[in-house]
């Protein structure tokens, strides 16, 4: 597989070579590699890439849940995605990817044809400030990835002070860098860019990774069109951190106030 | 299949027959039954309970998702659950129901052996009055399965005025009727009690149901145990109604203030 150096470096990492419908290749590159292995907001933006390009596919994406069973080399991966059960507004999905003969990710998801209804943000657009007014922030460490996202920090900072803190919210505007129009294998990326909440709580780095992300979109293709490539609002927090695991919830709104996708993450950690 | 009736309703509904590991059949009787099929709830905890008697199985389960592809008939089916992959201190799962030969339901499910490690409740527990001293709702309507839970109502109540209402949040004491001891089945039933939010908001029933659910625990089977069988406290919202599909999200707090799970669902609506 050639890398279009062309394309923007999402859709880069995530582009696939078709072997037959519903089995495909992949490499994802070391531009958005993390501590070990690639980011997981790439592993799943290219495990649904597999579900959209597929010729069967019907409808945009209402909810995907991914779980990350084992580390991703910087290697081809096969990807198998599979039509569970086509309804008459609905398509369920299961996808695997394997490398080296074992399972690193599954996925199921559920594609809708939506109707327009009654719609509501019942979840207020947080009062911050506009994104312009905020300065980005330099990174000066952290993974690769980090470099492929613009953060605007408003509440929520990670100076590593080893000074435990008593909430884990972050709140801050993001986009992809370079700037990207936004569509669902991005939004989906970008449900994964906050980092463990244990680092927020505790201050200092550990062993942590997520187990588990769940991502429920609220929004059609021309509502991802509108927003274009502007910076999200972002918001994570977790709720219970238990024995080696913890929650960690997220929200991501459009910068006109609508909510675009909620998120829920199940994150393995070791203190 | 037979039916133990000195067992609890929940674990008559759930019950299984092993015709080899990973391979079960299940009937989910009419005492759980919904507007249309089972409660998801009790499809959720079918699910579950094949993959804790599996004889491969390692660990509690953490978190687990399952997307409801179409309606289960009051019939038997075939329950069939799989190692995705076994890693040093974790499992992977994926689990189907079929019935006449369609795919009815699918779940992922991780399962931990987990350490003692630092923990904490980060949500705070709702300030609320003891189970003890709210009256159980007399339930005079509604589907089946509500008379297989108490239920005490403390916020959020469904008087169908049609008047609609600015938030959709409910919380309440919830147990399973008759009261039985807490375990992973029954928490991932629980999960699944509150009323559809669009009801909530329009107080006006119509046309709703849950396509995926992903419940978070936070708990080994020791937190469960303790709790026993005493009302969990439970709340749910959602967060964004959008053109046919809207996310619920929800907690399941133990008596004494801790988040035993937490919930999210992608619900389809149709107004």
């Amino acid at each position: 597989m050639t890398t279009d150096t062309s394309l923007h470096p999402l859709d880069q990492a995530i582009a696939l070579t078709t072997a037959a419908p519903g089995h495909y290749r992949g490499h994802l590159p070391p531009t958005y590699a993390n501590m070990v292995g690639p980011f997981g907001g790439v592993i799943a933006a290219a495990m649904l890439n597999g579900i959209l390009v597929h010729p069967e596919k019907q409808g945009d994406p209402v909810t995907v849940t991914i779980n990350f069973a084992g580390p991703i080399a910087d290697a081809p991966f096969e990807l198998f995605t599979r039509i569970v059960r086509t309804n008459r507004s609905n398509q369920h999905w299961y996808a695997e990817i394997t490398q080296g003969g074992q399972i690193a990710a599954t996925a199921t998801a559920i594609l809708a044809s939506r109707q327009n209804s009654w719609s509501d943000n019942e979840l207020p657009f947080p009062d911050v400030p506009p994104a312009g007014t905020v300065k980005p922030w330099l990174i000066a460490a952290g993974p690769v990835w980090v470099k492929r996202y613009e953060f605007r920090m408003l509440e929520g900072i990670l100076p590593l002070s080893g000074i435990p803190q008593p909430d884990s919210r972050s709140v801050l505007w993001v986009r992809d860098e370079p700037p990207r129009p936004l569509d669902f294998c991005a939004l989906l990326a970008l449900s994964d860019v906050f980092f463990p909440r244990i680092f927020m709580r505790q201050q200092k780095l550990g062993p942590a990774g997520t187990v588990s992300m769940t991502t429920h979109f609220h929004a059609d293709a021309a509502a991802l069109a509108h927003q274009g490539n502007r910076p999200l609002l972002a918001c994570a927090r977790a709720q219970r951190f238990y024995n080696n695991y913890f929650d960690q919830v997220a929200e991501l709104w459009s910068d006109d106030g609508n909510l675009l996708a909620s998120s829920s993450q199940s994150v393995y950690f070791k203190d």
